[in-house]
């Protein structure tokens, strides 16, 4: 209800009898002090083998739900992304069957970060590269109508795990809201993901989010939607890109291809092992869709910011 | 040969078998002037009536093919796009069948264009949007080893219709050679498109490009690969982006979903009609995705920058 009010309680699935957290009126503002998508279970000294022992029950904890008040379906919940308070420290990892290219990656591989939490400067990888950082919520939605636990990983139509990179600060993002109050959550912070995330990882770091929720009465919406504040590529795009296609009638082999080329060529001329391009390309690497519409064949493009190598 | 060649010769199709307009040395510099996608069979004073009679077999036109001494399969060849000369005439059409919402929108459209050649001013859209003009080549590309007539419509891992339009000037394509002297040609010229191209058209624009021409001995692709000179959106994300989405098991229901809700905002909050909505989707917005890794389901979202509103 209240200015600053903080919300630590999570769980691991939407389901819309769960119990609120919180009740607010629209115009509040809420912390949430949201844990990486591993849910606390790596840390500074874990290793790729800890991945095979991860609890999956507990991965990609949110923190809610939040009850608004006067919400009801066929409303929408506005929520605005004040403000992202990063911790500093990371992990990207490849885990077997999992990820784009999970037939070509079959082996657990783990990166860690540091970052400086407080300038943002880009994140080193290893040597070769360093990695501009835009903190987002990678996971953020509302519960849907369909009664029961509905897993937390894929992105539905209420939100939940969209990942898309440009729900970082000053946007706003507007839920269809399904049941009354709409039962908000929150969680899955990224300090820098590309289009696509690849590899099915970002750099997964733990942070505070403050946000603002308002209430906008019968607007009702097929998907979410939002509002960036300003240009989003900025932080990486002043040296333009390296730029790989895939053309074809299918756009996840499209996808698919556009990604094995770039990871050929970073291994080829910067010299990269083939796993750690993948992770790069994850964080950094944007997937477009170039052209939908020349028949048969579609253009996915994958666009690797050359800032990050230079 | 000589610097500043002027290519004039067309055809309508890939095929290895076609006469070289033009014999080079690699380094050569060429000029091509391009047609528009409808090969000069809409002007000035065109209508949507005139769609329903446009010839298809002079469709997309493509000035070549240029014969690169020493070009061999397995090479490829590098295409550095010098500049473009924009006539200031163009067009953007629904044609009924081809576009990513086709079913949505049967009925011919035709909207005209008139922009500052000179100075590539956005150009104005009714009373209602300004939009900024990056020229682009959407067809550009190879003859393929495989014999025969192929369609121009459809990109191909030799290139082709493409339509990326981050292939704008100072970008340097790399095309993967097929067949010995590389045959290359170009065509389709846009003043300005997003990612998806989700209509079917652009601003079809003729004008005049100077591209030079260098081979990369034994550099197999898979698929053509760039790079770009500097940032790619910059002359239209000032202001932000609408962001639109479409979540699902399938990247093409996505990206339709994605778009039709731009459509609807963009008629409810700017009062466009729908075809006019459409119709300045395909010009200005972009079709990113978002994430490819939540199994099962995939965020697809269609970025509209605002500064065309604004």
């Amino acid at each position: 209800m209240s200015h600053g009010h903080s919300i630590h309680r999570r769980h691991h699935g939407w389901n819309n009898a769960l119990e609120p957290a919180v009740r607010i009126e629209p115009g509040a503002v809420l912390q949430f002090d949201v844990l990486d998508a591993a849910g606390g279970q790596l840390g500074p000294h874990s290793t790729a083998r800890d991945l095979a022992s991860l609890d999956f029950a507990r991965i990609n904890p949110v923190n809610g739900p939040v009850f608004v008040e006067g919400a009801e379906p066929g409303d929408a919940l506005q929520v605005t992304l004040l403000s992202f308070e990063p911790s500093g420290w990371g992990w990207t990892a490849n885990i077997p069957g999992f990820g784009l290219l999970a037939d070509d990656f079959r082996e657990p591989a783990l990166h860690l970060w540091r970052y400086e939490a407080a300038t943002l400067a880009p994140a080193l990888f290893g040597r070769f590269a360093r990695v501009p950082l835009k903190p987002f919520t990678g996971t953020i939605g509302v519960a849907p109508a369909e009664p029961g636990e509905h897993s937390i990983v894929p992105p539905r139509r209420v939100g939940g795990n969209m990942d898309i990179r440009d729900l970082s600060q000053g946007s706003e993002l507007l839920l269809p809201v399904e049941v009354p109050g709409a039962l908000f959550s929150v969680g899955d912070t990224h300090a820098a993901q590309g289009d696509g995330e690849v590899c099915g990882t970002a750099i997964e770091s733990p942070m505070r989010v403050t946000l603002r929720f308002d209430l906008m009465k019968r607007e009702p919406l097929a998907f979410p939607r939002f509002r960036t504040a300003g240009p989003v590529t900025r932080h990486l795009d002043a040296r333009g890109y390296e730029v790989t296609t895939g053309i074809g009638p299918d756009l996840m082999v499209a996808a698919r291809a556009a990604v094995r080329s770039m990871i050929d060529l970073l291994c080829r001329r910067e010299h990269l092992t083939a796993i750690d391009a993948y992770l790069l390309c994850s964080v950094c690497g944007d997937l477009r869709i170039s052209e939908i519409v020349d028949v048969p064949n579609w253009t996915v493009s994958f666009y690797f910011p050359r800032i990050v190598l230079e």
